[in-house]
């Protein structure tokens, strides 16, 4: 079985024949929007780093965030929730809204003709895809463990990257992805309770880690114990890792209900 | 001259003529995106109210917030600011997105025809306008004494409206003002030193009936007091209202520089 991080798929687009390509390019405005699409970035906490998931296309050095487009008798949520399930197979999972992205050259004219031509992929002049698209960010709080990436039609590779590391990226998409971690960074308390970031229980070590992998600088181990203690988000368990030594770390998990 | 609480306009739609109307309804679609729209939160504070700026149409007991397309080569964010100035006659305040709302039901079909036919404007079937629009949510926090109301194409009158007493809108638009507010009221610390909600300068009680009035509660005054002066984002003035009494309230104003 492929390691979870990497799955590399060998065809120039992951389309199960040609014909299914012709039709999204004849026919796809029958299925979707026009001019609207989703891109989410879908976070990861592993080996003590905040990761977001990214995807290379084919023949590129550049990356993109997983995105779609939003079917016409679809809700704009159920898009996001779709785009997450086929990328990482999960459901239900926390995803929210960062932002819209809107700007009118974002997409479009040269910028789309070039990734697509690239791809292999020759778009007639003036097809819907090649046109403006405004994008909604979304982004996911996914478990680790849990998720397990997948490549859609035009990818080459699916792979979990560190946030202070992402590769170059097609369009706005570094721009999605730095607003989506400035969302979690400014709501931060209230979201990591929510999410599936870190397994049922944790050390307040791990929490730490996790906070300063998403804040991106180291925080005062005092401080930040006393911090989430006073928040009273924490229960503490009785059990502890392996047996007897006495200086083992302490068990938490986030309570069930939080303090308003 | 007329209270700047209220402006009223007698046509049924404010188009300059008919082809102006007719023109939007055959060929709007050159000059805009389809599917997507704008509508948008604007808060002031006065009379120690929060008050949020509503459109009447003409003929409806409905409301709406104000709203608009988005050019084929105007930025997203343009086409918000756009439409604040027409309706206010204001540039450059605060202005951010809160969400954007795209249920695949929240427009079109009967309940855009509704709408539309009870305004007198009798659109053709499958015309643009009627169709399913996702709109991105915006709020912006202006001054009341600076704010100059005016109605749009479609409507009769643009009011002030306290946000704990908000009339019936169209489509989703009370959800729109409800996750605005929502939205303010998360971030509300950084946000308003921002705005220009309050004047340049204003006094605690003041402050804190802003305060009171955005979160819909009563506040303890020692602790307000305490917890803004802790925050380290006022600067105490001199100058005292009037003349002489030593009860005269401090007057404040939100420092230039905040603290991260």
């Amino acid at each position: 079985m492929a390691s979870p991080e990497k799955f590399i798929v060998e065809k120039i687009a992951n389309f199960d024949d040609m014909m299914e390509l012709t039709n999204l390019i004849e026919q796809g405005t029958l299925t979707y929007l026009p001019h609207i699409s989703v891109d989410s970035a879908i976070f990861s906490f592993h080996d003590g780093l905040l990761k977001v998931l990214v995807l290379r296309m084919k023949d590129l050095a550049l990356y993109s965030l997983p995105g779609g487009y939003v079917g016409r008798e679809e809700d704009l949520d159920g898009a996001a929730q779709r785009i997450l399930r086929e990328r990482t197979g999960l459901e239900a999972v926390y995803l929210e809204q960062c932002g819209t992205f809107g700007d009118h050259r974002r997409t479009g004219g040269k910028k789309s003709e070039d990734v697509f031509s690239t791809l292999g992929v020759d778009l007639p002049a003036g097809c819907w895809i090649m046109q403006r698209f405004i994008s909604v960010g979304y982004y996911a709080l996914v478990n680790y463990a849990a998720a397990r990436p997948a490549p859609g039609h035009f990818d080459a590779e699916c792979i979990w990257c560190p946030v202070d590391q992402l590769p170059g990226m097609i369009f706005d998409h570094r721009e999605i992805a730095g607003k989506a971690l400035e969302t979690l960074r400014l709501l931060l308390d209230v979201k990591v309770p929510q999410s599936n970031l870190l397994p049922e229980t944790f050390t307040m070590n791990e929490l730490q880690q996790l906070y300063e992998s998403i804040l991106g600088k180291p925080l005062l181990r005092s401080n930040f114990q006393r911090k989430m203690l006073n928040m009273e988000i924490l229960e503490r368990l009785d059990k502890r890792f392996g047996g007897g030594a006495h200086k083992a770390p302490f068990l938490y998990r986030f309570r069930k209900s939080m303090p308003e």
